[in-house]
């Protein structure tokens, strides 16, 4: 049955961990359409792993599958699991890593309130016969999200559980001035630095009066790279949505010296 | 409609943009066949991605349509285009990243001048429903590249233009005393070094006499790495048609010290 | 027809070359499913690249069909291969590349004998027209395979050979005391350390009282990571069948200064 299956996790593409995993999902759905949203996560960076598949899930069909494994756990007692919302499922650890993504995906036809259910993936007639301690991605998380994609329900794969874990995440903070403060989420390959002010919290601001201070520097917000001369630094709203910085033919993150989690200011 | 599209950017694998593209290409046509070329193009270094784009794009089906996303100008007035010759359709800015490519593709049939079709895409309605200013791979290209994919018309998606942006390459130029002066155009994982001197340049040449001049050195023209010692420097026409030179077990490009750009001269 | 393609290779991601093979495949069978095991071998390292495929290779569906390009001598007189057994044909250099996984692949139906068929691909009906000195992945593995997934039988792609090379691999030894000496394989991207003592040649041991010797430190066995504290070092069997070192939370190689190739022992 055709079905897009995703993969994100924090595996690499050297030592062929990825490959496995998708020829587990192959050897028991030949029909699915397997897609890699990214494999850089860094090692066990449950938080990033979280973002970056949040800010990209969305682009997927509705009824996709996504496997996300930042996985530091495996092996101990952390649940493997399942959460599904209108007909996307995401399969991972129960440690947050699918968390921020669930509130993004569309809702179910008809539902008032948007509905998640969740299983804990406990049913090992659904597993790889021979389970290793260490890398549950082949060994549980493909092949639960293969029979998935042939339109096994999700109850069939487990118990139902509500108690699965949310990342808890700092919101950035709204300041008497009017101003907001927020974090650095990500810096990405170019060193655009993206920073967790959606687009949505600077409805209240003048665009062009907003001044955004970043490691001891004061940018104007832009609506674009081009509108900014070669090597200036410049702030604006992201593809993701999020505020960044960049820096126009150059690495805004070196330039800057800043790092995931470093404060970010935006003043009216 | 089963039909392959190639990916072929500056974006890298760590941070899901190319992973977004694909959920945007597949949720419009599930049956697409997508295949990356590469993403580790240097970023916004157009004519890297134009020239390895084009040494592969001949590989693929004559009905591929290929997206190429180098895009220094992404938000300002460059324009978003598409090039059909026979059939197969490029899709990309219109900053040269396309050009190089063209010639090399099949003409259609019974052509005599084989043509090339280009429209400006700009037509909104092919396009995600909100663009960002910074990624028109996912909200412009991969949509376009979708619909054309489900047998849409070029001329549907925008208006036919002339003027598209060609690539100025300088070519390798030929001296009076009969030798050539190419230029490094490319040096692969491996250090190889690939000259812009084609195949078909040396065909006036004596192979057993021709020598190349690269970085202080003289080489013989060998027919495969194996014909050298190990550690030993050696010219060959490489598999991309071009002129290479390599060290057996060894990275020619550091041995030499070469650069892209670096002039390389072919002795008759 | 639908049928399984991997491809692992020492070409990196960055130059496309992965890309073309991909294109002469979908030429030839536009319904094969490409998935890649890995292109980061090391350069011309053929003993890692036979490990890493042997390690995943069982993990796809029976009937795949597996390219694997490392090929240092590609050009000079080594053949290019294909062996099948059971349903599973592997397509690459006779340089001992494919020889560890096929111990590994499931018979045929009905052999009491595991059998395993062997052709030199020396038809050139079936490889590119045009053939490189360089790069036979694109020119006759990638052909070949794909006219191989439509059916066509492997005896019809070259001659049947007995003496294929098969990689001499030393095993690891028992020593008079019971212990097992072995040596690093593998380190992965997570630093964690394979060795080739396989889970089999530990059956004679108390787990509870194996010592693991490596880099002067000794080590107990475990069952997982969790099962040691931040920063620990911890022995235990791997995802892979193997033994494996791993620091939690850390690089197990960097922390021991450990290389392919460094003996590990294993006490009673």
């Amino acid at each position: 049955m055709k079905r897009v299956i995703t993969l994100t996790t924090d595996f690499g593409t050297s030592d062929g961990y990825v490959g496995a995993m998708k020829g587990v999902i192959l050897s028991i759905n030949p029909d699915a359409a397997l897609v890699d949203i990214t494999h850089e996560i860094a090692p066990q960076n449950v938080e990033q792993g979280a973002f970056l598949f949040g800010a990209n899930a969305r682009y997927f069909p509705s009824n996709a599958i996504h496997i996300v494994v930042v996985d530091p756990g495996v092996g101990s007692a952390r649940r493997p699991l399942a959460l599904q919302r209108g007909q996307t499922i995401l399969v991972g650890p129960d440690n947050g890593v699918l968390s921020l993504a669930i509130d993004g995906l569309p809702a179910g036809p008809g539902e008032s309130t948007p509905a998640v259910r969740a299983v804990h993936l406990n049913r090992p007639q659904y597993w790889l016969p021979r389970v290793s301690r260490t890398f549950h991605g082949r060994d549980i998380f493909a092949p639960c999200a293969a029979h998935l994609s042939l339109g096994v329900p999700l109850e069939s794969l487990g118990e139902p559980v509500q108690d699965w874990v949310r990342l808890a995440v700092i919101p950035p903070t709204r300041r008497d001035d009017g101003a907001i403060v927020g974090r650095v989420r990500h810096i990405d390959r170019f060193g655009n630095v993206v920073i967790d002010v959606a687009d949505s919290m600077l409805a209240e601001m003048d665009p062009s009066q907003a001044r955004v201070q970043v490691a001891g520097r004061e940018l104007a917000l832009r609506q674009t790279y081009s509108d900014a001369a070669p090597g200036e630094l410049v702030a604006l709203m992201g593809s993701t949505g999020y505020l960044e910085v960049a820096q126009r033919n150059g690495n805004a993150a070196t330039e800057l010296g800043v790092r995931v989690g470093d404060a970010v200011t935006v003043m009216p």
